[in-house]
């Protein structure tokens, strides 16, 4: 394996090798920031400090890309690059991604904005990007070969075009699609309506989904597998690492996600009731709306789902395949239940001490014990709730919905504190 | 392999052995009845004795839950247990289900009805219940650790709420879920609406559809398969083991279909066109519906579909995933098409008397043939029509409108007697 | 390897030892033509010589199958049979199929025709045809053993009914269902709505997606695949193979796409909004559509998508799965990426000379080298645009929209030349 530096400076070093060269100083001067975000913890909104007002966005465990406005244009600076991601507490992966991150910033616009967007090479290979959704000319939609020349390790190009829709979106590379995406390069693209009224919720979340194939202990994903993953996520975090969504009682509440695995995801919401309100098409009619617990959201979608926050609670929010809601796990382990396995307990306990039998009454017991994991990976299921632990992974997490939260407070309100005799009882 | 006894009596006594004991008899005397399912075959609907009137459903090879009132309460009593379920005459498999069979009995109430549920745990560890779709007190969402403690082997909880809602909901474990769903336990839970007359219609089915991963000759399944399942059911019963679904000439029929494997289901009916009325987030405005003959379920959705039955026949209802129409069978097997096998067959002739060359000319032959099969396993592709076999298996059943056919009457009134000359025929 | 002689007769030779025999040349004699397409190219729509008027569609790499009028019905001829199907330049694969394709000839009528299809069975084993979507009497409905007998190897038999709808259809076997559509049994059906005026386009395209899992350097398909298929195609054909749909700018333009594979398929539109207008189970009301720049299309489901052309250029149009716009590959290699490959190069490249490393730098160089691959295979991404490699394959191929355009015609109008400054630039 290489180790961090080699794998973080790869990219120079190629490119160096490739005799690509950097852009030069005088070009980087010219060009806007290229901000480098080092945490995976979600960031404050950002409130737009020049141009058309807007509602800001938050991303779940992510960021929105600062700009600065140019003779009328809105000016971005996206870096691709080798990136290390903590996927969770315990373990982080060796990505490609944009600006420190994978998935990259978040970028926010509004309808009718003039966008100019830099995007600077730093990977061993070419690359491009595709702003998927987005009605723009030809020339600028960045499928490599086909509107543009790919590019090269080290070179900067720049992406123009104005926005005609308001909207849920992504970017990502159309070059080498297959590795690169598999890598983790993708980012959100929300383009705001011109009138901030319009479309107006309380709070507003986006995240994409991607799926990894990380053999435990190591930290570079397979990036043929086509089927196997093992690493389901949110913005490439797993549970317990994905942020909480908090909301306050009552509330409109909107969540944007977009899927760029190799599956469909059908997110379910606990607890309410919600509509596909949005797709990277644009906007749905009400009257198309249909009302949804489960939406299925196919590779390559968008799907902006809203609801009115009108129960308090801590309501689940996941993926319903149930192996998405897992860490890493082999898929091929026989089912030991019913089987008694004492005697062999017996027989390996004095060749191997500390052997342990697993799975004879089902897995529940592995959301509580402390097995012996190799370094850099995860528990199958894991997370300790208010009630024990939870026995999840992957693509979960908790919608908190508190009567008093504050408009714009994100801030993990800590687990609902249940009226008296509100909670299932034993008898 | 464990034996029968073993397996279904493992749940006591590992309680026994973790010392988690069973309620005190005096609280069981105070429960309502848990009644026992000994059948997969389909019972009469369960007209409602006590509280509001409502048109029952019929639930393929299952049957509805007795309850009791209360002080204004209905009482339900659901028991988590092993359970052996024959899949097909000629299949059993050691499944976890509720009150004897897997799935457990559909749960039919009424919106506005206050339930009170027991739920028993006689399983070898700990489990919930989960109410999927239903809006109710956060605490009766039944995620382990994050709502409620665990329901340990031999304990009973109580879960209790007012269904503010109509329509097709289901209910399934929310603790170590990949394992608990995996091996069976889910249930189908319709609340009808107040107005016995609205959303109304002459016949109304419901199931859940559910996969299993079980090497031919053994009875239990591999509990970690997240894609390579081998058995693909409807209410645990694959073809020709799955009911008819019996209809009036120009009836109007609903049938409520939910899936809890772990991928999508295009579910295809022949001769008519639906539309989806209800999925698990509520019914469906007529405005939004559209025309199908074919509608994907995902996981983790309920979808009841409507149609009239306006064509007499035998209409072919399945899974359109040509694999999901197969019993099991092996994926890696190489193809033999055009290889003239006759030499091999001469030679393996002489040493393995009876051995028989396959697939040369295609598979159909399947149908007709009878292999020396394994015990407790099924043909590849089965089932005996009126022009001979059908050469299916798994998500598939017929669909039988007859003209005539009395109301409520679901017994299956044997194969179309089709006038003459409407048959395709041959030149 | 059987050779192509023996693939091709396997059909007659069977039969014969089957003792099936042939129809009578008596009886063939009174059949309408059964012609038999030699090319994989696009064929100029078929323009109606008799009945009602109506506006064809256009098959990509396909045609639509003549009929003659017999006493008021339209008669068509399909012939099951072995063929050889060109998948791309370089690569042909061995299928079964229709009239010397795979798929078959694309039928087209018109609502209120009544048809009598005749379908003569050359292959090894039985068959029938399912007609999916037509409401028709049952015992037209094509499942072996449930609605007709088994149409024998050799023999020929009669499909009549008359058309109450219009809409997108397809044809298949029901009979050794997931062998023969494995083999590429499959054809697009469309019938045209009773007034040519009524839902009028432009421009109307018909495809079906199919899979095979092919092993590089061989002609056949494994057919008990369910899940690894290599070989992702439209209408049985691959990036590059796949024919480019051109429109003129401003036109209205419908995509009628069908999905015979074993997962869903997320066709995605770059640079142009669309709506799903019609399913197999009919026209989808105006107030109920989305908006939408990837539909999901599920198995078993026809979606025609319709647009207005109203942007200029070459705009991708793709299955958003990764990995079906690849060509094949193995999808266990490990990933390279970040490792120093060069002195395992320097040591096996004494031993092998010529040896290639690869994905040091993820896969882009793909695109571009010219490995030795086997002998009938294809490169895993290809395919040259106007900017270099596109690194495409499988359900990959670019929407031509240009002003100018003269109305039905289809010929490629070469690449789009960029006005100067509308592509994304180095800086």
């Amino acid at each position: 394996m290489t180790n961090r530096r080699e794998f973080l400076k790869g990219a120079s070093a190629s490119a160096a090798a490739l005799g690509a060269g950097l852009v030069s100083k005088a070009a980087l001067a010219a060009l806007p920031e290229s901000p480098v975000m080092e945490s995976a913890a979600m960031q404050v909104p950002l409130e737009p400090s020049s141009g058309r007002h807007y509602n800001p966005v938050v991303t779940l465990n992510g960021w929105s890309l600062p700009w600065r406005m140019k003779d009328g244009w809105k000016e971005f600076h996206l870096t691709a690059e080798a990136v290390e991601r903590e996927l969770a507490p315990g373990m982080t992966a060796r990505l490609w991604g944009y600006n420190g991150q994978s998935p990259g910033p978040t970028i926010e616009c509004v309808e009718g904005d003039k966008v100019r967007i830099y995007v600077t090479n730093r990977l061993p290979e070419h690359t491009t990007i595709h702003w998927h959704g987005i009605f723009l000319p030809a020339g600028m939609d960045g499928v490599g070969g086909l509107n543009q020349p790919q590019i090269p390790p080290g070179k900067t190009f720049a992406y123009e075009f104005e926005l005609k829709q308001s909207g849920t979106f992504m970017y990502h590379p159309h070059a080498d699609e297959m590795v690169q995406m598999a890598m983790g390069m993708m980012g959100s693209l929300v383009v705001h309506p011109k009138n901030s009224e319009q479309y107006k919720v309380d709070r507003d979340f986006c995240f994409l989904m991607s799926s990894y194939d990380i053999e435990p202990g190591t930290m570079t994903a397979r990036i043929n597998t086509m089927l196997d993953f093992n690493i389901w996520t949110w913005n490439s975090r797993v549970f317990p690492g994905i942020d909480h969504l908090v909301a306050g009682l009552n509330e409109k509440v909107r969540v944007r996600m977009g899927n760029l695995t190799m599956t469909n995801h059908p997110i379910h919401v606990h607890g309410l009731k919600f509509e596909v309100a949005c797709t990277d098409g644009g906007w749905v009619p009400k009257e198309a709306r249909w009302p949804e617990v489960t939406s299925d959201i196919a590779i390559g979608q968008m799907r902006a789902i809203e609801f009115i926050a009108d129960a308090p609670g801590d309501w689940a929010m996941h993926c319903h395949k149930s192996h998405h809601t897992m860490n890493p796990m082999g898929h091929n382990v026989p089912n030991m239940i019913g089987v008694d396995q004492r005697r062999v307990q017996d027989r390996l306990g004095k060749l191997l001490p500390g052997y342990m039998i697993m799975g004879e009454r089902g897995m529940a017991d592995m959301g509580e014990m402390v097995m012996q994991l190799p370094d850099n990976t995860l528990p199958m299921m894991t997370g300790e709730g208010p009630f024990g632990p939870i026995e999840m992974g992957g693509m979960f997490t908790v919608l908190k919905v508190r009567k008093g939260q504050k408009p714009g407070d994100y801030a993990d309100p800590g687990w609902y504190q249940y009226p008296k005799g509100t909670v299932a009882y034993e008898v």
